[in-house]
Protein backbone atom coordinates (compact mmCIF):
# COMPACT_ATOMS: atom_id res chain seq x y z
CA UNK A 1 0.00 0.00 0.00
CA UNK A 2 1.13 3.38 -0.77
CA UNK A 3 1.57 5.96 2.07
CA UNK A 4 1.70 9.48 1.51
CA UNK A 5 2.02 11.51 4.75
CA UNK A 6 2.54 15.39 3.91
CA UNK A 7 0.72 18.01 2.24
CA UNK A 8 4.23 19.16 0.83
CA UNK A 9 4.48 15.39 -1.36
CA UNK A 10 4.56 16.49 -5.24
CA UNK A 11 2.02 14.23 -5.94
CA UNK A 12 -0.07 16.03 -3.77
CA UNK A 13 1.11 19.06 -5.12
CA UNK A 14 -0.23 17.50 -8.73
CA UNK A 15 -3.51 16.55 -7.20
CA UNK A 16 -4.23 20.00 -5.39
CA UNK A 17 -3.39 21.69 -9.82
CA UNK A 18 -7.23 19.58 -10.00
CA UNK A 19 -9.12 22.11 -7.85
CA UNK A 20 -8.92 24.43 -10.66
CA UNK A 21 -10.16 25.11 -14.16
CA UNK A 22 -6.88 25.35 -15.62
CA UNK A 23 -4.83 22.35 -13.87
CA UNK A 24 -7.69 19.88 -14.75
CA UNK A 25 -7.81 20.83 -18.38
CA UNK A 26 -3.92 20.69 -18.56
CA UNK A 27 -4.03 16.97 -16.90
CA UNK A 28 -7.14 16.08 -18.11
CA UNK A 29 -8.75 14.90 -14.99
CA UNK A 30 -10.58 16.02 -11.93
CA UNK A 31 -11.07 15.29 -8.56
CA UNK A 32 -13.99 13.73 -6.78
CA UNK A 33 -14.66 13.53 -2.45
CA UNK A 34 -16.84 11.68 -0.31
CA UNK A 35 -17.47 7.80 -0.82
CA UNK A 36 -20.89 8.59 -2.07
CA UNK A 37 -19.61 10.31 -5.41
CA UNK A 38 -16.69 7.96 -5.66
CA UNK A 39 -18.85 4.91 -5.67
CA UNK A 40 -21.47 6.44 -8.46
CA UNK A 41 -17.97 6.76 -10.76
CA UNK A 42 -16.49 3.28 -9.91
CA UNK A 43 -20.29 2.02 -10.56
CA UNK A 44 -20.91 3.67 -13.24
CA UNK A 45 -17.56 2.80 -14.98
CA UNK A 46 -15.71 6.45 -14.97
CA UNK A 47 -12.30 6.19 -15.20
CA UNK A 48 -10.53 6.59 -11.47
CA UNK A 49 -6.80 6.06 -11.53
CA UNK A 50 -6.53 7.08 -8.15
CA UNK A 51 -8.18 6.79 -4.78
CA UNK A 52 -6.90 8.63 -1.55
CA UNK A 53 -7.68 7.79 2.04
CA UNK A 54 -7.34 8.40 5.10
CA UNK A 55 -5.97 6.12 7.37
CA UNK A 56 -9.42 5.24 9.50
CA UNK A 57 -11.32 5.04 6.27
CA UNK A 58 -12.64 1.86 5.35
CA UNK A 59 -13.26 0.91 1.53
CA UNK A 60 -16.82 -0.86 1.14
CA UNK A 61 -16.40 -4.70 -0.17
CA UNK A 62 -18.39 -4.23 -2.90
CA UNK A 63 -16.07 -1.44 -4.37
CA UNK A 64 -14.37 -2.37 -7.53
CA UNK A 65 -11.53 -0.67 -7.18
CA UNK A 66 -9.32 -3.54 -9.93
CA UNK A 67 -6.69 -0.76 -11.76
CA UNK A 68 -7.24 1.82 -8.83
CA UNK A 69 -4.17 2.83 -7.19
CA UNK A 70 -4.70 3.45 -3.80
CA UNK A 71 -2.51 5.96 -1.09
CA UNK A 72 -3.41 5.71 2.55
CA UNK A 73 -2.62 9.05 3.99
CA UNK A 74 -3.62 11.46 6.92
CA UNK A 75 -6.42 14.53 7.44
CA UNK A 76 -4.18 17.09 6.78
CA UNK A 77 -3.34 15.71 3.30
CA UNK A 78 -7.07 15.23 2.92
CA UNK A 79 -7.94 18.73 3.73
CA UNK A 80 -5.79 19.96 1.04
CA UNK A 81 -7.32 18.40 -1.63
CA UNK A 82 -11.21 18.75 -0.65
CA UNK A 83 -13.23 22.01 -0.71
CA UNK A 84 -16.02 20.75 2.13
CA UNK A 85 -15.78 21.52 5.52
CA UNK A 86 -15.77 18.30 6.94
CA UNK A 87 -14.71 15.97 4.60
CA UNK A 88 -15.29 12.61 4.79
CA UNK A 89 -11.91 10.78 4.45
CA UNK A 90 -11.62 9.62 0.99
CA UNK A 91 -11.08 11.69 -2.19
CA UNK A 92 -10.65 10.27 -5.73
CA UNK A 93 -8.80 11.57 -8.80
CA UNK A 94 -10.82 10.62 -12.77
CA UNK A 95 -10.15 10.90 -15.94
CA UNK A 96 -11.78 13.11 -18.64
CA UNK A 97 -14.33 10.95 -20.71
CA UNK A 98 -14.26 11.39 -24.39
CA UNK A 99 -18.17 11.78 -24.60
CA UNK A 100 -19.60 11.27 -27.81
CA UNK A 101 -23.31 12.26 -28.48
CA UNK A 102 -25.22 10.05 -30.82
CA UNK A 103 -29.44 11.46 -31.13
CA UNK A 104 -31.65 9.32 -30.37
CA UNK A 105 -35.08 9.52 -31.89
CA UNK A 106 -36.98 10.14 -28.67
CA UNK A 107 -34.57 11.52 -26.52
CA UNK A 108 -34.97 14.64 -24.77
CA UNK A 109 -31.75 17.06 -24.02
CA UNK A 110 -30.80 19.81 -22.18
CA UNK A 111 -28.94 22.86 -23.59
CA UNK A 112 -27.25 25.40 -20.68
CA UNK A 113 -26.28 28.99 -21.53
CA UNK A 114 -24.32 30.47 -19.37
CA UNK A 115 -25.51 29.37 -16.17
CA UNK A 116 -23.23 30.63 -13.47
CA UNK A 117 -23.89 29.24 -9.86
CA UNK A 118 -22.41 25.86 -9.40
CA UNK A 119 -25.29 24.45 -7.57
CA UNK A 120 -27.97 25.53 -10.07
CA UNK A 121 -25.79 23.32 -13.02
CA UNK A 122 -25.44 20.42 -10.49
CA UNK A 123 -28.76 20.72 -9.82
CA UNK A 124 -29.71 21.00 -13.57
CA UNK A 125 -27.79 18.02 -14.28
CA UNK A 126 -29.25 15.89 -11.50
CA UNK A 127 -33.12 16.69 -12.11
CA UNK A 128 -32.55 16.12 -16.07
CA UNK A 129 -31.07 12.76 -14.76
CA UNK A 130 -34.29 12.10 -12.97
CA UNK A 131 -36.58 12.94 -15.54
CA UNK A 132 -34.95 10.63 -18.05
CA UNK A 133 -33.05 13.33 -20.28
CA UNK A 134 -30.44 11.84 -22.79
CA UNK A 135 -27.61 14.34 -22.58
CA UNK A 136 -26.74 17.86 -21.49
CA UNK A 137 -24.69 20.15 -23.70
CA UNK A 138 -22.95 22.92 -21.82
CA UNK A 139 -22.71 26.16 -23.72
CA UNK A 140 -20.01 29.06 -23.87
CA UNK A 141 -20.04 31.01 -20.24
CA UNK A 142 -20.98 28.35 -18.05
CA UNK A 143 -19.27 27.07 -14.75
CA UNK A 144 -17.12 24.47 -15.73
CA UNK A 145 -18.69 21.26 -15.29
CA UNK A 146 -15.48 19.77 -12.98
CA UNK A 147 -16.12 22.50 -10.37
CA UNK A 148 -16.34 20.45 -7.06
CA UNK A 149 -19.27 22.20 -5.81
CA UNK A 150 -20.80 21.30 -9.29
CA UNK A 151 -20.19 17.50 -9.33
CA UNK A 152 -21.35 17.58 -5.61
CA UNK A 153 -24.64 18.88 -6.44
CA UNK A 154 -25.07 16.55 -9.08
CA UNK A 155 -25.38 13.42 -6.53
CA UNK A 156 -23.75 11.31 -8.98
CA UNK A 157 -25.77 11.99 -11.77
CA UNK A 158 -22.60 12.84 -13.61
CA UNK A 159 -21.34 9.94 -13.97
CA UNK A 160 -25.44 8.51 -15.65
CA UNK A 161 -25.59 10.69 -18.83
CA UNK A 162 -23.32 12.34 -21.20
CA UNK A 163 -22.65 15.83 -20.29
CA UNK A 164 -20.94 17.61 -23.23
CA UNK A 165 -19.49 20.67 -24.17
CA UNK A 166 -20.58 22.78 -27.17
CA UNK A 167 -21.63 26.07 -29.69
CA UNK A 168 -25.15 26.40 -29.00
CA UNK A 169 -25.06 28.95 -31.90
CA UNK A 170 -24.14 25.35 -34.43
CA UNK A 171 -25.94 22.72 -32.10
CA UNK A 172 -29.37 24.14 -32.30
CA UNK A 173 -29.38 23.89 -36.26
CA UNK A 174 -27.99 20.24 -36.02
CA UNK A 175 -30.74 19.36 -33.67
CA UNK A 176 -33.36 21.10 -35.62
CA UNK A 177 -31.56 18.91 -39.05
CA UNK A 178 -31.89 15.60 -36.81
CA UNK A 179 -35.73 16.42 -36.18
CA UNK A 180 -35.50 17.32 -32.74
CA UNK A 181 -37.57 20.16 -31.78
CA UNK A 182 -36.07 23.09 -29.89
CA UNK A 183 -37.36 24.96 -26.79
CA UNK A 184 -36.18 28.15 -25.55
CA UNK A 185 -37.26 29.51 -22.07
CA UNK A 186 -37.45 33.36 -22.19
CA UNK A 187 -40.07 35.70 -19.75
CA UNK A 188 -40.80 37.54 -22.47
CA UNK A 189 -41.75 36.62 -26.44
CA UNK A 190 -42.78 33.29 -25.11
CA UNK A 191 -45.70 31.30 -24.59
CA UNK A 192 -46.64 29.19 -20.96
CA UNK A 193 -44.89 25.54 -21.57
CA UNK A 194 -48.98 24.27 -20.22
CA UNK A 195 -49.96 25.10 -23.99
CA UNK A 196 -47.14 22.96 -25.31
CA UNK A 197 -47.72 19.54 -26.41
CA UNK A 198 -44.36 17.97 -27.13
CA UNK A 199 -44.88 15.08 -29.96
CA UNK A 200 -40.95 13.47 -30.08
CA UNK A 201 -38.14 14.34 -29.71
CA UNK A 202 -36.84 17.75 -28.03
CA UNK A 203 -34.32 20.01 -26.10
CA UNK A 204 -34.57 23.05 -23.86
CA UNK A 205 -32.07 25.44 -23.55
CA UNK A 206 -31.94 27.36 -19.82
CA UNK A 207 -30.01 30.38 -19.46
CA UNK A 208 -27.96 32.54 -17.38
CA UNK A 209 -29.49 33.26 -13.95
CA UNK A 210 -29.82 37.15 -14.47
CA UNK A 211 -29.39 37.73 -17.92
CA UNK A 212 -31.58 34.49 -19.01
CA UNK A 213 -30.78 32.79 -22.63
CA UNK A 214 -28.86 35.32 -24.87
CA UNK A 215 -31.54 36.12 -27.43
CA UNK A 216 -29.38 35.22 -30.75
CA UNK A 217 -29.68 31.67 -29.20
CA UNK A 218 -33.44 32.33 -28.46
CA UNK A 219 -34.29 33.37 -32.11
CA UNK A 220 -32.92 29.99 -33.76
CA UNK A 221 -35.06 27.92 -31.46
CA UNK A 222 -38.65 26.42 -32.61
CA UNK A 223 -40.86 27.98 -29.67
CA UNK A 224 -39.57 29.57 -26.75
CA UNK A 225 -41.97 29.05 -23.09
CA UNK A 226 -42.32 30.39 -19.89
CA UNK A 227 -43.17 29.00 -16.46
CA UNK A 228 -46.40 31.06 -16.00
CA UNK A 229 -46.26 33.07 -12.08
CA UNK A 230 -49.17 32.83 -10.68
CA UNK A 231 -48.21 34.72 -7.60
CA UNK A 232 -46.13 37.97 -6.51
CA UNK A 233 -42.52 36.14 -7.05
CA UNK A 234 -40.67 37.96 -10.27
CA UNK A 235 -39.33 34.72 -11.35
CA UNK A 236 -37.97 31.68 -10.37
CA UNK A 237 -34.82 29.84 -9.69
CA UNK A 238 -33.39 28.07 -12.89
CA UNK A 239 -33.41 24.22 -11.64
CA UNK A 240 -36.64 24.59 -9.92
CA UNK A 241 -37.80 25.95 -13.35
CA UNK A 242 -36.20 23.11 -15.15
CA UNK A 243 -37.93 20.62 -13.23
CA UNK A 244 -41.28 22.52 -13.34
CA UNK A 245 -40.74 22.25 -17.09
CA UNK A 246 -38.89 18.65 -17.78
CA UNK A 247 -41.39 17.25 -15.69
CA UNK A 248 -44.87 19.71 -17.43
CA UNK A 249 -43.75 18.53 -20.90
CA UNK A 250 -43.40 14.96 -20.12
CA UNK A 251 -47.07 14.80 -18.49
CA UNK A 252 -48.41 16.86 -21.43
CA UNK A 253 -46.61 14.32 -23.95
CA UNK B 1 -28.46 62.64 8.42
CA UNK B 2 -27.31 60.04 11.63
CA UNK B 3 -23.25 59.07 10.79
CA UNK B 4 -21.33 56.56 12.16
CA UNK B 5 -17.41 55.77 11.52
CA UNK B 6 -16.57 53.06 13.90
CA UNK B 7 -17.41 49.38 13.59
CA UNK B 8 -17.02 49.67 17.47
CA UNK B 9 -19.94 52.09 17.78
CA UNK B 10 -22.71 50.41 20.60
CA UNK B 11 -25.39 49.96 17.84
CA UNK B 12 -23.46 48.84 15.06
CA UNK B 13 -22.97 46.45 17.72
CA UNK B 14 -26.74 45.65 18.70
CA UNK B 15 -27.42 45.06 15.01
CA UNK B 16 -24.49 42.55 15.08
CA UNK B 17 -26.24 40.32 17.31
CA UNK B 18 -29.09 40.35 14.61
CA UNK B 19 -26.57 37.87 12.74
CA UNK B 20 -27.97 35.12 15.06
CA UNK B 21 -30.78 33.57 15.17
CA UNK B 22 -30.95 34.26 19.51
CA UNK B 23 -29.60 37.63 18.91
CA UNK B 24 -32.75 38.30 16.70
CA UNK B 25 -35.11 36.16 18.66
CA UNK B 26 -34.35 38.91 21.75
CA UNK B 27 -34.72 42.03 19.73
CA UNK B 28 -37.04 41.32 17.91
CA UNK B 29 -35.94 42.06 14.49
CA UNK B 30 -33.73 40.50 11.66
CA UNK B 31 -31.85 42.29 9.17
CA UNK B 32 -31.43 42.36 5.29
CA UNK B 33 -29.00 43.42 2.97
CA UNK B 34 -29.38 44.36 -0.46
CA UNK B 35 -31.10 46.96 -2.66
CA UNK B 36 -33.31 44.45 -3.46
CA UNK B 37 -34.74 42.95 -0.49
CA UNK B 38 -34.80 46.31 1.30
CA UNK B 39 -37.15 47.77 -1.74
CA UNK B 40 -39.56 44.52 -1.64
CA UNK B 41 -39.02 45.21 2.60
CA UNK B 42 -40.57 49.21 2.05
CA UNK B 43 -42.83 48.12 -0.84
CA UNK B 44 -44.87 45.60 0.96
CA UNK B 45 -45.55 47.13 4.15
CA UNK B 46 -42.40 45.30 6.38
CA UNK B 47 -41.51 47.48 9.24
CA UNK B 48 -38.19 48.40 8.39
CA UNK B 49 -37.10 50.52 11.84
CA UNK B 50 -33.47 51.52 10.29
CA UNK B 51 -31.10 51.71 6.53
CA UNK B 52 -27.81 51.63 7.20
CA UNK B 53 -25.63 53.16 3.97
CA UNK B 54 -22.56 53.37 2.89
CA UNK B 55 -21.79 56.94 1.65
CA UNK B 56 -22.10 56.49 -1.73
CA UNK B 57 -24.94 54.55 -2.12
CA UNK B 58 -27.73 56.42 -3.21
CA UNK B 59 -31.48 55.58 -2.44
CA UNK B 60 -34.07 55.44 -4.84
CA UNK B 61 -36.57 58.25 -5.06
CA UNK B 62 -39.60 56.01 -5.39
CA UNK B 63 -38.66 54.34 -1.94
CA UNK B 64 -41.02 55.39 0.65
CA UNK B 65 -38.86 55.81 3.61
CA UNK B 66 -40.95 58.40 5.68
CA UNK B 67 -40.85 56.56 9.98
CA UNK B 68 -37.30 54.94 8.79
CA UNK B 69 -34.33 56.28 10.83
CA UNK B 70 -31.39 56.66 8.25
CA UNK B 71 -28.04 56.16 9.27
CA UNK B 72 -24.70 57.28 7.12
CA UNK B 73 -21.63 54.73 7.47
CA UNK B 74 -18.48 53.54 5.98
CA UNK B 75 -17.86 50.09 3.83
CA UNK B 76 -16.40 48.92 7.09
CA UNK B 77 -19.38 49.09 8.91
CA UNK B 78 -21.59 47.45 6.53
CA UNK B 79 -19.18 44.85 6.12
CA UNK B 80 -19.41 44.05 9.63
CA UNK B 81 -23.21 43.50 9.07
CA UNK B 82 -23.35 41.77 6.19
CA UNK B 83 -22.68 37.87 5.15
CA UNK B 84 -22.20 38.06 1.14
CA UNK B 85 -18.29 38.72 -0.41
CA UNK B 86 -19.91 41.78 -2.29
CA UNK B 87 -21.72 43.43 0.11
CA UNK B 88 -23.78 45.91 -2.42
CA UNK B 89 -23.53 49.55 0.17
CA UNK B 90 -27.10 48.88 1.98
CA UNK B 91 -28.45 46.86 4.86
CA UNK B 92 -31.66 47.52 6.83
CA UNK B 93 -33.07 46.35 10.25
CA UNK B 94 -36.63 44.96 10.05
CA UNK B 95 -39.04 44.34 12.92
CA UNK B 96 -40.69 40.58 13.41
CA UNK B 97 -44.27 41.15 12.49
CA UNK B 98 -47.02 38.84 14.01
CA UNK B 99 -48.72 36.89 11.38
CA UNK B 100 -52.02 35.32 11.49
CA UNK B 101 -53.07 32.79 9.42
CA UNK B 102 -56.95 32.48 8.63
CA UNK B 103 -57.06 29.62 6.10
CA UNK B 104 -58.94 30.58 2.65
CA UNK B 105 -61.28 28.05 1.25
CA UNK B 106 -59.14 27.40 -2.05
CA UNK B 107 -55.85 28.17 -0.36
CA UNK B 108 -52.99 26.56 -1.19
CA UNK B 109 -50.01 26.08 1.71
CA UNK B 110 -46.69 24.84 2.17
CA UNK B 111 -45.38 23.00 5.12
CA UNK B 112 -42.16 22.08 6.26
CA UNK B 113 -40.71 19.37 8.30
CA UNK B 114 -36.98 20.07 9.19
CA UNK B 115 -35.52 21.37 6.07
CA UNK B 116 -31.63 22.54 6.91
CA UNK B 117 -30.15 24.06 4.24
CA UNK B 118 -30.84 27.61 4.08
CA UNK B 119 -30.82 27.90 0.16
CA UNK B 120 -33.52 24.99 0.18
CA UNK B 121 -35.86 26.67 2.37
CA UNK B 122 -35.52 30.53 0.89
CA UNK B 123 -35.96 28.79 -2.81
CA UNK B 124 -39.45 26.89 -2.01
CA UNK B 125 -40.79 30.36 -0.59
CA UNK B 126 -39.78 31.66 -3.57
CA UNK B 127 -41.56 28.92 -5.73
CA UNK B 128 -44.31 28.95 -3.27
CA UNK B 129 -44.76 32.72 -4.12
CA UNK B 130 -44.37 31.87 -7.64
CA UNK B 131 -46.96 29.25 -8.00
CA UNK B 132 -49.68 31.45 -5.63
CA UNK B 133 -49.42 29.95 -2.61
CA UNK B 134 -51.48 31.57 0.50
CA UNK B 135 -49.05 30.63 3.31
CA UNK B 136 -46.17 28.52 4.31
CA UNK B 137 -45.79 26.91 7.73
CA UNK B 138 -42.20 26.14 9.29
CA UNK B 139 -42.22 23.02 11.34
CA UNK B 140 -39.55 22.45 14.31
CA UNK B 141 -36.31 22.09 13.21
CA UNK B 142 -36.47 23.79 10.68
CA UNK B 143 -33.27 26.18 9.55
CA UNK B 144 -33.90 30.06 11.08
CA UNK B 145 -36.69 31.93 8.46
CA UNK B 146 -34.44 34.94 9.15
CA UNK B 147 -30.98 33.27 8.19
CA UNK B 148 -29.43 35.72 6.03
CA UNK B 149 -28.69 33.45 3.18
CA UNK B 150 -32.96 32.01 3.63
CA UNK B 151 -33.59 35.68 2.92
CA UNK B 152 -31.54 36.14 0.34
CA UNK B 153 -33.17 32.77 -1.50
CA UNK B 154 -36.41 33.95 -1.36
CA UNK B 155 -35.60 36.87 -3.31
CA UNK B 156 -38.33 38.86 -1.65
CA UNK B 157 -40.94 36.62 -1.60
CA UNK B 158 -40.09 36.35 2.62
CA UNK B 159 -42.52 39.69 2.02
CA UNK B 160 -45.46 38.46 -0.22
CA UNK B 161 -46.82 35.93 1.51
CA UNK B 162 -47.32 34.84 5.02
CA UNK B 163 -44.16 32.60 6.89
CA UNK B 164 -45.49 31.06 10.30
CA UNK B 165 -43.29 28.84 12.63
CA UNK B 166 -45.61 25.89 13.98
CA UNK B 167 -45.87 23.00 15.85
CA UNK B 168 -47.17 20.21 12.54
CA UNK B 169 -48.55 17.79 14.54
CA UNK B 170 -51.37 20.70 15.38
CA UNK B 171 -51.62 21.91 11.84
CA UNK B 172 -52.24 18.73 10.17
CA UNK B 173 -55.14 17.85 12.15
CA UNK B 174 -56.63 21.67 12.37
CA UNK B 175 -56.20 22.16 8.34
CA UNK B 176 -57.96 18.76 7.46
CA UNK B 177 -60.72 19.96 9.94
CA UNK B 178 -60.99 23.41 7.78
CA UNK B 179 -61.28 21.55 4.92
CA UNK B 180 -57.81 21.75 3.77
CA UNK B 181 -56.54 18.28 2.06
CA UNK B 182 -53.13 17.27 3.44
CA UNK B 183 -50.22 15.62 1.17
CA UNK B 184 -47.25 13.88 2.64
CA UNK B 185 -44.34 13.87 0.40
CA UNK B 186 -42.28 10.21 0.56
CA UNK B 187 -40.45 8.01 -1.63
CA UNK B 188 -41.94 5.18 -0.40
CA UNK B 189 -45.81 4.28 0.08
CA UNK B 190 -46.93 7.17 -1.59
CA UNK B 191 -48.78 7.65 -4.93
CA UNK B 192 -47.31 9.08 -8.27
CA UNK B 193 -48.10 12.68 -8.11
CA UNK B 194 -49.59 12.28 -12.25
CA UNK B 195 -52.11 10.56 -10.80
CA UNK B 196 -53.47 13.25 -8.29
CA UNK B 197 -56.34 15.64 -9.30
CA UNK B 198 -56.84 17.99 -6.47
CA UNK B 199 -60.53 19.74 -6.01
CA UNK B 200 -60.31 22.78 -3.52
CA UNK B 201 -58.22 23.71 -1.23
CA UNK B 202 -55.05 21.89 -0.09
CA UNK B 203 -51.53 21.68 1.46
CA UNK B 204 -48.10 20.05 0.29
CA UNK B 205 -45.15 18.88 3.05
CA UNK B 206 -41.66 18.78 2.71
CA UNK B 207 -38.96 17.22 4.74
CA UNK B 208 -35.76 17.04 5.29
CA UNK B 209 -32.71 16.85 3.18
CA UNK B 210 -31.62 13.58 3.96
CA UNK B 211 -34.44 11.99 6.14
CA UNK B 212 -37.98 13.14 4.34
CA UNK B 213 -40.88 13.79 5.79
CA UNK B 214 -41.29 12.37 9.67
CA UNK B 215 -43.01 8.97 9.68
CA UNK B 216 -45.16 10.40 12.55
CA UNK B 217 -46.25 12.97 10.01
CA UNK B 218 -46.55 11.30 6.97
CA UNK B 219 -49.12 8.80 8.76
CA UNK B 220 -51.21 11.95 9.56
CA UNK B 221 -51.68 13.13 5.91
CA UNK B 222 -54.53 12.49 3.73
CA UNK B 223 -52.56 11.28 1.07
CA UNK B 224 -48.71 10.52 0.32
CA UNK B 225 -46.97 11.57 -3.18
CA UNK B 226 -44.16 11.31 -5.14
CA UNK B 227 -42.07 12.28 -7.77
CA UNK B 228 -41.50 9.39 -10.26
CA UNK B 229 -37.78 8.80 -11.23
CA UNK B 230 -37.44 8.36 -14.82
CA UNK B 231 -34.00 7.93 -15.30
CA UNK B 232 -30.86 6.97 -12.63
CA UNK B 233 -30.84 9.95 -10.23
CA UNK B 234 -31.67 8.50 -6.75
CA UNK B 235 -33.82 11.70 -5.44
CA UNK B 236 -34.60 15.19 -6.30
CA UNK B 237 -33.15 18.34 -5.09
CA UNK B 238 -36.57 19.27 -2.32
CA UNK B 239 -36.31 23.02 -3.48
CA UNK B 240 -36.90 21.21 -7.20
CA UNK B 241 -39.37 18.78 -5.79
CA UNK B 242 -41.68 21.38 -4.71
CA UNK B 243 -41.65 23.28 -7.62
CA UNK B 244 -42.62 19.96 -10.16
CA UNK B 245 -45.42 18.94 -7.63
CA UNK B 246 -46.49 22.62 -6.72
CA UNK B 247 -47.08 23.23 -10.99
CA UNK B 248 -47.91 20.04 -11.49
CA UNK B 249 -51.02 19.82 -8.96
CA UNK B 250 -51.79 22.83 -9.97
CA UNK B 251 -51.92 21.44 -13.58
CA UNK B 252 -53.97 18.71 -12.71
CA UNK B 253 -56.71 20.95 -10.66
Amino acid sequence: MNRITSPKNGRVKEWKKLKNRKGREKAGSFIIEGPHLIEEALQHHAEVTDLIIEETFRIPSEWHTGNVTTWLTNDEVIKELTETETPQGIVAIVKFQKQDLTLNKNGTYILIDGIQDPGNLGTIIRTGDSAGVDAVILGEGTVDLFNSKVLRSTQGSIFHLPVIKGDLKNWIPRLKEEGVKVYGTALEGGIPYTSEKPDGSYAILFGNEAKGVQSELLEQTDQNLYVPIYGNAESLNVAVAAGILLYGLKLQE
